[in-house]
């Protein structure tokens, strides 16, 4: 038998610190996964049933990524005990990810969901959230906590968003006795609610919905109805199949004036029978893409002149007195509060999202090996693909982003609440900036999120492909946030508008303006020197924080003064300049991503501590360089005539040929210097193998052995046993068919054709099995 | 009742010159459409059962797209009369699709598998090959048009997989013997195949496969064999619970010596009992990623000491003698031929895979309409969403692809074809430049394609996320192509490789080297001049072909002469230079892109007839200069020293603000005239409604009311007729409990839930169904 490969398995786990005597070095065979999950009920631990030689590539695995985290100069728990505490302290989450991996139901739900169909899906989400309820009663947990568990088990369902939007709605835009009347009963689960604002025809666009309101004022109540096909309610969550009762946004009419869209409280489904009640149609509005959300019955829901009391209409800001009087909200800003709320919460939501993809793509780039380097020496192993630039360039920087999503978004979490409870004593100083800001991250960071999880599925090669590598709900289940809450190039034009005003006002009145360190930057288009500035000539200069931070902000300045002359100069209408707002806004969001990341970073650095702290400072670095260098020809392109920043000279550049390549070796020094600890960077974000559902992304490396258990396992290769649903989908390790499964249609439909082709065919049938081909 | 738009049907519906008295104009509610398909043996057409008023925003549509096609200035048959011209002729694939449109199988096909789960999609793929098979006896297909069927239906199944992977190989890498004894019997169907190449350790990096074919001379045969975990077979299509028989890749050992790696004939199953046959274990490996190929079973296969006779391996090339002499190929070179094929066959195939997105989205953003324009007059209705820069500057780009990616692929296929032929008789000419340019496109345009298809689906909005947008096959199905057939990284850096040997060659020996029109822009390395260059100053000079196509030229120059500094400059390895080839790369790949499409074009001129080459010619000039602008830096950024081009200056940049903004204008002026051409652009790509699964591209534009039928006839809305498979995911209209279905589950598990926390919590219960609330 010839040798195999080069390395020698005993050298390399003699050489890793960690590698104990009954390590990893000493299996020579394939064995069981302690992760795996046993049937419902089973005691004994599932064993896959291969006998097979494991071979040093496998073994290796171990080994590399127990040495990458043996070599980490700071702690990282240190950081996810600052990052993770959010909605619910760290401690409760770590109890809750232990109960649910532990669970027989929830132990394996994530791949069993890949099993499922759609009809499946939906059952399977109600069972999923009773058990969910009961496990709650059982543990005494909160709502919070019961929150958290179903976003930990990527569960969307009816019931999700009966917490998320249904009953956040009604707290926020009820009057204190609407919150009363079913504030409670909401929360208790005596109703379940759907929030209905997007319609067939319309979505960004509230302005354009066409579902009307009318007040009566003989009965004193709304007339709700869905006057076209367009009208129709389209896309609430829980909607379809299940909710009881429904906010829904309807144009308010009142002696046929129109009002603008208003919110009402409407019972949809009675309580008794959940049949649906007299002038509501409804149902569910078919499968999402790449089978995203299959578990919730997004809805289509139509009213024919359904009749609620004047009293159901949201209340908190504007109400209809009785006769038909309408008592507008004190400050039309009120409302934005909502909006700025929900994108508020989105944006280290999207760094948390991407956060699991780079998490998957580094512990397997790390432990996957492949081509041996030139100039290895006789004996060495292939290399580490982390160790190739084309991998650790495109990864690193969305390491970086993840950390500057999650921390950048925890400062808008907090700006957010600041802004807020200005806003109950009617100061709307914050309102403008945080408003501008929040656009401009949600347009920014979803996007940026929803392709960099992609990038990192692409990076995994080959394998990226199965399921098993953990993205089959972690792409599709981002993939409408670019759209809802806004359509992403809706709001980039919002910003650039923000811009304009801005810049507008800081060219009449310099020093009046209102502006914050997210926008000061504008002062550049009028005062020479407002952004003072030396080009970094070489690596080292470019990775002092002034020069991405000064670059970013020229950059978006140019950016603004060149959307600016579009009108001016070139005299376009605002209108038509949506496509030149995308790339003001990008720059605009990099801006406030790198402040409020850096603000975020020193805010917290004693709870870091010291080590934990110089680390993220250099990740604070290589996003703001990478940020520049995602688009440098503002810097490096002269300004066109009339669109100079103010002290610049037409013909002069910001950045020359030296400054953009020593840009590239900062950038390059920085990620080799990162690399050496980007295991436990990404240890730090917290996932735990549960929560990533990953064979490829595995905390121990033992991604090979991984794969062919799930493999082995999936309920392809073993005959179902019955027909209930809680079969569907059941992986059965060292099943006594293991990997012996038939699959019958391809017998019953395909074999005899083949035969009778081949009978046909005038050959000489082949003789006996076809072993002898 | 106020009146909610301000748009009058009647006048628009008169403006629309192909209205005609029984036209859209006349109805004023929700017909049923005629495409939805009937469940097996119907004789009624289906009927959406709601009656709903339509209104002026869903009449409108057809009224838009029928306006846009009218004002069609050439004839869009004549171009699909051309590039449709494929593996088979215009007049079979309009019947084939024909066939599969009305049957009642495939006619609801591409719908239903939305709703099978994995195990049911498996067994629906081989009950669609048989019916498919069926379809050809009683039809009369030949073997091209089963693939073209099977290709239309996105149908990834192991008998696909037969036809395009395995027959191939053993006629491509077949004696004339082994193809006489196993080729007629595949093309039969008396065996059925997979090609075994992957394994769980190694993919792009063939030579690192593990499997072993160790020649036992005293049997006269080969041991094929499995020795670790990683060198377990992976990802064979078909391998899993099907094939009958195998090629397998794998290391040659004869008497201790290895001799790379080869391809072996290897039974698999009984073709008695399709047990399989002794030594083979192999199962299923597992779902894939966003639901992508559910009914083809992609295996795992191990062998434990296999035996196979010694003409078992695939002689074509090289041989083993009896007693263990191998003889080896005439040429190294000559196994290039395979690998260049498959990707020179992926080139259109992404072009026409993206130019289903682009329809979908150019159709869906005309008829879409949301805000009304700031200027618009009194009485006028909202904009189209295509009208908007943010999307027609998205989306005209790409139709630009969709067309640049078909045309250069048909000129890839047919070097491919000269090349091939100039290898039959030893001629190596063309080899080395058809090889870089394959490996070049095939990084360049799946990567392209795969992104481009998400954001067509990004750009329909919210609806984009239905699954009746129609992407839930397309982008999945495109996800594996960037990395399958060579990781597009690796290639990136055997492009870069490439470039550097050819830059080389021509600075020792300007005019001796072997360069074509798609390497001789290298030539601006070292000989002044070599691409005379003036910068465009004005958008009409930026219209001209020789400002693109030198721009082009001499970027990719640019990066190629930063590379080779990289390493005689700064010192760096080749190997380390894998993320500096990327760019390389990319601009190699516009420049052959343009070269192609450009050649495509003008060489079928007189086909497509004189107003459809005019047409053509924009967009050819639209995806130059797209392409330039992607990235302009190394134009617009002088080079650093001793990175210069022959000829330019230190300090001196190829294009100045001027030009570049010049750029932007000329692409803006080509979208908005392109624009007006659009639909009939989009329908010379000839997809039909049923090929293209979706209700927003929908060629009549009646989007809003396919979506309501699909909404309501979806099966989640009504009660399973049966336990049978025939009635999964079956679209029940106009059913008696259309939109009544309630979810049992709801019912069963957490109603009851709910109750009893409603009775704990205290409270007044609610009395009656909750209407009053």
């Amino acid at each position: 038998m010839p040798a195999l490969t080069t390395n020698n398995p005993s050298s390399s786990a003699a050489s890793s610190s960690s590698a104990s005597s009954s390590g990893p070095a000493a299996r020579t065979t394939y064995e069981p996964l302690s992760s795996a999950k046993g049937p419902a009920g089973s005691s004994n631990p599932p064993r896959v049933s291969l006998p097979i030689p494991i071979g040093n590539v496998a073994l290796n695995t171990v080994n590399d990524i127990e040495k990458a985290r043996s070599k980490a100069a700071f702690d990282p728990a240190k950081i996810e005990e600052v990052i993770r505490d959010g909605r619910i302290d760290n401690e409760s989450r770590r109890k809750i990810i232990k109960t649910l991996d532990a669970d027989e139901v929830f132990g394996d739900w994530k791949k069993r969901m890949l099993h499922f169909n759609r009809e499946q899906q939906m059952a399977m989400s109600h069972k999923a959230c009773r058990r969910l309820l009961d496990i709650a009663e059982r543990d005494e947990w909160d709502t919070q906590e019961i929150i958290e568990a179903a976003i930990s088990l990527d569960l969307q369902s009816p019931v999700t968003i009966h917490w998320v939007a249904f009953v956040p709605v009604i707290m926020s835009q009820g009057s204190p006795e609407q919150v009363e009347r079913w504030g409670g009963r909401a929360m208790n689960h005596e109703i379940l609610g759907a929030y209905l604002q997007t319609e067939l025809g319309h979505g960004t666009n509230v302005q354009g919905l066409e579902t009307l309101a009318t007040y009566d004022e003989e009965s004193d109540s709304f007339d709700i109805h869905s006057p076209t096909l367009t009208s129709t309610k389209w896309w609430a969550g829980g909607s379809g199949l299940t909710c009881t009762h429904g906010i829904v946004q309807a144009q308010l009419y009142i002696k046929g004036r129109r009002y603008g869209p208003h919110l009402f409280f409407v019972p949809m489904r009675s309580l008794e029978t959940h049949e649906k009640l007299p002038g509501i149609v409804a149902g569910d509005i078919g499968p999402k893409t790449y089978g995203a959300f299959g578990g919730l019955d997004n809805g289509w829901v139509r009213f024919d002149h359904v009749k609620i009391p004047r009293d159901n209409m949201l209340g908190k800001h504007a109400h209809v007195k009785k006769g038909g009087e309408y008592v507008k909200p004190p400050s039309d800003k009120l409302s934005y509060g909502g909006m700025i709320f929900i994108r508020s919460q989105m944006i280290d939501r999207t760094g948390w999202m991407l956060s699991r993809g780079i998490t998957i793509a580094t512990r397997y780039s790390l432990v996957r090996r492949q081509f041996r380097d030139p100039d290895a020496k006789e004996g060495e192993i292939e290399r580490s693909v982390l160790s190739y630039p084309s991998l650790n360039r495109r990864l690193m920087p969305l390491l970086a982003k993840s950390f500057a999503y999650i921390i950048a978004g925890r400062r808008m979490r907090i700006l957010y609440e600041e802004m807020a409870s200005q806003l109950e004593s009617g100061d709307t100083t914050l309102l403008a900036d945080v408003h501008v800001a929040s656009s401009s991250l949600k347009a920014y960071c979803t996007k940026q999120s929803l392709d960099g999880i992609e990038e990192c599925r692409q990076a995994l090669g080959g394998h990226g492909f199965s399921a098993y590598a953990g993205f089959s709900s972690l792409f599709p289940d981002q993939a409408p946030t670019v759209t809802y809450e806004g359509d992403n190039y809706v709001l980039c034009q919002q910003v650039g508008r923000a811009m304009l005003k801005i810049a507008g006002e800081l060219q009449r009145n310099p020093q009046g303006a209102n502006v914050s360190n997210t926008t000061d930057f504008l002062r550049a288009l009028a005062t020479p020197n407002a952004i003072p500035y030396t080009a970094p000539q070489t690596a080292e200069e470019w990775l002092r924080p002034e020069s991405w931070t000064g670059a970013l902000r020229l950059r978006c300045a140019r950016r603004v003064a060149d959307l600016q002359a579009e009108i001016t100069q070139a005299g376009r209408r605002f209108v038509d300049l949506s496509w030149d707002c995308v790339e003001v806004a990008k720059s605009h969001a990099e801006i406030v991503v790198n402040a409020w990341f850096t603000e975020g970073v020193e805010g917290d650095a004693q709870a870091y501590g010291e080590e934990a702290s110089h680390w993220l400072r250099k990740i604070v670095a290589l996003n703001g360089l990478t940020s520049v260098a995602r688009d440098i020809t503002p810097l490096a392109l002269p300004a066109a005539e009339g669109r100079e920043l103010a002290g610049y000279k037409s013909g002069q550049a910001v950045l020359g040929p030296k400054s953009v390549l020593a840009l590239e070796a900062a950038v390059r020094s920085l990620v080799e210097e990162v690399l050496g600890q980007a295991i436990p960077m990404c240890d730090s974000f917290g996932w735990s193998d549960w929560e990533l559902g990953s064979s490829l992304g595995r905390k121990d490396g033992r991604v090979y052995e991984s794969l062919m258990a799930e493999a082995e396992g999936n309920p392809l290769n073993h005959a179902p046993k019955g027909n209930s649903i809680d079969d569907v989908g059941r992986y059965t390790y060292s099943a006594p068919n293991g990997g012996k499964y038939i699959s019958h249609t391809f017998r019953e439909e395909l074999e005899p054709l083949f035969r009778a082709a081949a009978a046909r065919s005038g050959e000489e049938p082949i003789k006996g099995s076809g072993a002898k081909l």
